[in-house]
């Protein structure tokens, strides 16, 4: 398309001083309000870190690679950028902010880079795993609203890593999906399954993401724990994870995933449960109450606290479909 | 690896406030100050722009798949990150930063996606065009130093595209380097060559950053130059750029590349060139004398400037290598 504009600003003799002022300008051309005000955030920001830091040349061009190999160690099945924003923090940052809980509302966590839009939809009670090493585990879980009311028909998908810590895309013979499955609430807001005791693995440390974790001196590892994501019309979508209580890395996850409200402890089958869902007695046992804001309760949490974090940072924006933009009435 | 360390502070429950402090804290852990600072500035800006822009997981997920997109788009020959870096002015101000040019010095200008290692190494007097379509131009230049002296033995790289605006590498059938090619000064700092009149081009538009450039209304032109990047030892690296004086994307160059002091006016050979140099009469004339800085007086620059910004920006830092680390002394 190649095309020219008529309202460029001119642009000549930037210097490290004037530059940012000019770049912002030029890239606040665009109709979508919301699209220029990220673009004037990302460029102050990545101009002010060049500033700070004095970032040399040398400097510049190593990220610049590091970049290229994080896109291309991404795959339809590996994440890497999704990795290193994990690894900065960011992920969790992001979900903080756009999926903001109620008081007595499950908390979220990271999606992470392994959730595949291929789960089976597997029955009530069905078994998500087909990994014999594992140690077995009965899931019996809830879904509820904040006022403790049931919800039926809720989309549950499940993810987790075999015994050895591997997702099952990690393997390049993947034929089809395994540890992982959708299952859909019932009349009485309830799911159970039966899987394996999940167990603390290495996120994948053969990219640059783990190499720079490497530089960084940090571990790679995340605590023992299982994926779990909601979805219903009406219903703030939740992405969280069920942490077992007392893994070495619980302080520690390398993705600053883990919050105390999601650590829990395992039981043990007795006799009438295993007998109720066909396992044997002293079998692992998770019990969880999922607790589901809805959409409207979440936009106006998220929506007051935006415009209170904004007056915090002496920014005058407002809101347009929730997110900030400059007031400048 | 993956090992553990025995330092990690814990991590756990973490908010929209703390999560910035304690991404620091585990990403300082580096016996490299210089790394530690920059994740730590790195770190605090991206956090800082996900909370003043109360990023979306949704645009977080687009962002995601750009930066993907943008690695996969880089071949050998095409770098779409360094274009990436380019459209939002960071290359120019990293230059900028990394290359003061003391007074009187040939100001520097971007390198570009398109620089290659594999430009032939030609005899002074050679062609370095092989495009017959191009409008013929004969360069005559000379290398000094800041106090007039001639530099001999200067390793010049020179690049330009072809007379369709496009560079050899842009060509899925190139077979081997065309319009570009190197030079060594001679005793006297001279250098000459033919060439082909620069004409302005498009960046390539087919890929991430080309959509970027069309979502912010922003066109994608350069104003027609000649690519120059000088080397030797006990000299400052010169990547700079001679524009063509009233090309039309002059003053709106999509890379910010565009300084007064590069640009040059064309002029014709006469009848006494034209046989000292076997051009025709009349034929486009460069003329152009480079000044290049000492790395002494580069490195005594560039560390005065980060010292005095350091300061301006109330930050106590020392430098180490000539870049800044926090002073905690």
């Amino acid at each position: 398309m190649a095309s020219t504009t008529n309202h460029t600003p001119p642009l000549l003799d930037l210097t490290i001083d004037n530059i940012t002022e000019n770049v912002v300008r030029i890239n606040s051309q665009s109709s979508n309000a919301r699209l220029n005000y990220l673009m004037e955030r990302l460029v102050t920001h990545v101009h002010d870190f060049a500033r700070e830091t004095r970032l040399s040349t040398h400097e510049w061009m190593a990220t610049i690679e590091f970049l290229t190999k994080t896109g291309q160690m991404c795959t339809d099945v590996r994440q890497e950028f999704i990795l290193l924003s994990d690894i900065l923090g960011l992920s969790m940052l992001v979900d903080s902010i756009d999926h903001p809980k109620p008081p007595n509302c499950t908390e979220g966590s990271v999606l992470g880079p392994f959730h595949t839009g291929d789960a089976p939809h597997l029955p009530i009670g069905s078994s998500m795993s087909t990994d014999a090493a594992g140690e077995p585990m009965l899931a019996l879980c809830t879904v509820s609203d904040s006022s403790g009311r049931p919800i039926s028909g809720v989309k549950v998908d499940i993810w987790e890593t075999d015994s050895s810590g591997h997702y099952d895309v990690q393997y390049a013979n993947r034929e089809s999906p395994s540890e992982r499955c959708i299952m859909t609430s019932d009349v009485d807001g309830g799911f159970w399954f039966k899987a394996i005791k999940p167990v603390s693995y290495p996120i994948p440390d053969d990219g640059p993401v783990g190499k720079l974790l490497q530089l960084l001196n940090r571990h790679c590892w995340r605590p023992s724990h299982m994926h779990f994501m909601f979805e219903k019309q009406g219903l703030d979508p939740l992405i969280t994870t069920l942490f077992i209580r007392g893994d070495k890395y619980e302080t520690s996850d390398v993705v600053f995933g883990v919050k105390s409200s999601l650590i829990i402890d395992l039981g043990k089958v007795d006799e009438e449960t295993a007998t109720k869902y066909g396992v044997p007695v002293g079998a692992l046992l998770l019990r969880h109450k999922f607790v589901l804001a809805s959409t409207e309760e979440t936009e106006k949490l998220r929506d007051k606290n935006a415009m209170e974090a904004m007056e915090r940072l002496g920014l005058k924006t407002k809101l347009i479909d929730h997110l900030p933009v400059p007031d400048l009435d």
